[in-house]
């Protein structure tokens, strides 16, 4: 079995996994959450975005959060979402300096999501990419949809293909291939991200996979064979799209870091405070989370011999 | 990504699933489920166990429903499990064709589960198994714990290859290697069911998962990849052991048979008629299970654009 030595964990519960959650986290509430992701040496965290306070309720302070974690800009990747180039100019002005802007490749999902047809949303890019280089931003593209969308269902591999070769022509950090409703199956995974991986040998893509059909886990594992090494997940396995329907949680990032050290692929992210800010999330929210491993303990969890 | 083109599924949701439920089913409830199972074209079911009774309430009526679903043995493998002698008696008497005999490749959890050594029990498996042949009954042996055991941890590649040997020097059907308590991890699966395979090459080896830890489908790819065609699991993703801490569900069939037919592995079973069986189960047994298909719906589901 062949698989990559390292993976970058990019950490988006308290965005992606935030935004269906009934309960709307207080800054400090987040900063909880936060300071356990940081104390497990989390390197990536995406913290929130900047879109509609009426339409993302759960996202109106990301402005106030981000003022209390900024500090950790240093030893910390702190990226916003971005749905647009006013998002971005709020980013700026907040002084973020890292965004992830979201694009879907179905048309249809593209439209549900922010307004515009995939075409447009490219078009806007252009626009964004050229404010990002003018005021020094990293920016980081997710193509939502890329294995299937729930309206239009499967998207052709070249229409994957035509959309990252517009982005490349642009100057970015990132591109992740996003499963955004939990379709994709993992030959599927392995199929598409080696496709693109050897087109693009010089590019490092990620990948960000929902658990919605008990495929989650196994799709990191097919997507460690083919290379990838970037993945985002949720603390707790929260997370969904409110404009996708029957979207549920992210992969699980307590239960993927699990796996992935079992497997001997290192994470640098310690394990047992990673399992304690899923803990502390699930005080905070007051429900039960996905994730297996902060109810189960680790693998190498021994249990005394009854009598 | 090299995989299997066809995969068996032993269905053990009536067994291994059951006997944790606190709600003990009656052998008509037993066979509500059953039924769609046979709809859905499970082609093998371990229906119940022939244990002590008074351990295993769950199971206390097994006699009783085996003689609900007897009818079906000329298509369906219709499979009990035997912890000892005098359940393989009880099964005879009741006219079964296939048994599954468990023993644990960890001592400690063999005596938790059966009071006795691996070494005893393996001393009792050629016991059963010459009175299985002088039977004319199918015998299948389990590997308990194959993978890692709650109490002592790592189990060395080197005993599980021992109690192989042993076994394989008599006639058995089947033997499964079980992950009994969602220890194990996808690289893991691979390297060990890839030795075994090598090893003995005209020998079909099954694989038994619990996603106690969230590794469950990951482990039924990396199984595939390794060349494994027959899985363990159960229907609405119920189980465990009630004599190994921490265990939780087997991994769910719905939920692998639709990984599987979405990746183009066949399995001749009717999906739509599982999750039938699954919501069936549901029902019956009162609480939400774990599978996760059952809920969101199959990955080809088109959802209707909103306006």
């Amino acid at each position: 079995m062949k698989l990559v030595k390292e993976v970058t964990i990019n950490e988006v519960g308290l965005r992606d996994g935030l935004q269906l959650e009934s309960k709307v986290l207080t800054p400090e509430e987040k900063l909880d959450v936060f300071n356990l992701l940081h104390e497990a040496k989390v390197s990536e965290v995406e913290f929130g975005s900047f879109v509609n306070p009426r339409l993302v309720p759960q996202m109106a302070n990301t402005s106030d959060f981000y003022s209390q974690i900024q500090e950790h800009e240093a030893k910390m990747e702190l990226v916003a979402l971005v749905p647009n180039l006013k998002g971005l100019e709020i980013a700026q002005e907040n002084g973020v300096r890292t965004v992830n802007y979201v694009l879907s490749a179905s048309n249809t999902h593209n439209q549900q999501n922010v307004r515009q047809t995939t075409e447009e949303s490219l078009n806007s890019f252009k626009v964004l990419s050229q404010f990002a280089s003018e005021n020094n931003i990293g920016l980081n593209v997710t193509v939502a949809t890329s294995f299937g969308c729930p309206f239009e269902g499967t998207v052709p591999q070249n229409q994957i293909m035509k959309i990252l070769d517009t982005l490349l022509l642009h100057n970015i950090n990132r591109i992740t291939l996003a499963d955004t409703t939990g379709m994709a199956n993992p030959k599927q995974i392995y199929d598409l991200t080696k496709a693109v991986g050897d087109e693009w040998r010089n590019f490092e893509f990620g990948c960000h996979f929902h658990n919605t059909r008990g495929m989650g886990m196994a799709n990191v594992l097919a997507g460690m064979e083919a290379g990838i090494r970037i993945y985002d997940s949720s603390i707790g396995g929260i997370g969904g799209c409110p404009f996708a329907p029957g979207a549920t949680g992210n992969v699980c990032t307590e239960d993927v870091v699990h796996m992935l050290e079992e497997m001997g692929v290192k994470t640098s992210i310690d394990l047992d405070a990673l399992i304690a800010a899923s803990h502390k999330l699930k005080e905070i929210l007051g429900h039960d989370l996905p994730g297996q491993v902060a109810k189960a303990g680790k693998s190498s969890r021994k249990f005394p011999v009854p009598n």
